[in-house]
């Protein structure tokens, strides 16, 4: 299926212009931003909580300690909305109504599953580390008994999922066109610094190309 | 008061440490990132919906157009909750388990007020352009009454608010400490590229220096 099915959840009630259900469109936001934002609900309390994923196929993982109130309580099968942002620019008008940003985000509507096959852990492991810095999963010591049994992994299918993109110039009123002021787009990337090394790091070590040459989009 | 009151939902339960009460500190995140999250509950469901903010005292403010499902909701006096990530890099480990991000991170909870006063309104718009492009306000055009009616505000008092900070080297175990692989730090920032002029901009219309110089951190 190369697209998401529209549903009351994920049909865009305004600006439907902005809507993306293109499977591999959506597909190349979650493979780009690095780190999405999990909501769910504890007594009526809804809680918003930062962290990084991985993707393989149709599948998102994410990861965390055993202790934590996001992974016990999303292990118990409750309803799960996670959304992934990356802003590209900002957008300025010439009237204040209408400033804005471009960005990219996906919204995943759905509930989470503990994963508890060893097999299928171990390789959520891989691709949570292989999202963040790809090539560093073969170099790295792999999770052992221990960390595996203290991390819990949860699977979200990517089944009710819809992305939003706005792109381009701001959009000013025909009257508005006249103001003598500045209007346009300041894009903005995330970008790698130089890398530094851990204080402990032992000499004769070098930086890796991956590293090096480090780049999201 | 110079310090957030910890309450059961904002004490981290893990990793105590990385917690931060500061208000000026958590103010300081506020005011650079660019991006919320705003979590809400519709029959169950959670939502997370990322939107630009301003923020002016004590006070957080959101907006969005009448219509929107997230604009009526809140407006209905409903728990929020608002998280606010900045990525500052990725942390390299010798293990997989301890790869880790560095991040600043504020997690507000309460309840949205809607912004009925016109003067209140304004400011709060005010704050939002400003937020995002500070110096511009003043060179655009004010909303008019009609924009004003379009737009839903919404104040969020910063009452019940924590952050969390990651910062440094990543931690790996001794017995890891051997492992010939490159542990450290890659920042990452969100760095300003070229302006592009609107394709409508009137020639002879000059980049102002505050887009020119723009910077977040």
């Amino acid at each position: 299926m190369e697209q998401f099915a529209k549903t009351p959840k994920t049909t865009l009630k305004r600006l439907p212009q902005r809507g993306e259900f293109d499977r591999e469109a959506v597909y190349k936001i979650l493979d780009e931003a690095l780190v999405c934002h999990v909501g769910f609900v504890v007594d009526g309390q809804p809680f918003v909580i930062p962290t990084s994923y991985g993707r393989v196929g149709d599948t998102l993982y994410i990861h965390g300690s055993a202790a934590s109130r996001m992974m016990r309580s999303l292990s118990g099968k409750i309803p799960v909305c996670i959304t992934v942002t990356l802003l590209d620019g900002l957008v300025l008008a010439r009237s204040a109504f209408h400033h804005s940003v471009n960005y990219r985000s996906v919204v995943v509507f759905g509930q989470a599953e503990l994963v508890e096959d060893e097999l299928e852990k171990m390789s959520a492991l891989a691709a949570l580390t292989e999202h963040i810095v790809p090539g560093r999963w073969a170099e790295v010591r792999s999770p052992n008994a221990q960390e595996l049994k203290a991390t819990t992994v949860l699977a979200v299918p990517l089944e009710e999922v819809s992305a939003k993109v706005r792109t381009g110039d701001p959009k000013d009123d025909d009257e508005d066109m006249a103001i003598p002021v500045w209007a346009g787009q300041l894009p903005l990337t995330l970008t790698p610094g130089s890398p530094i090394n851990d204080s402990l790091l032992a000499p004769g070590i070098e930086l890796p190309d991956y590293v090096r040459n480090y780049q999201r989009s």
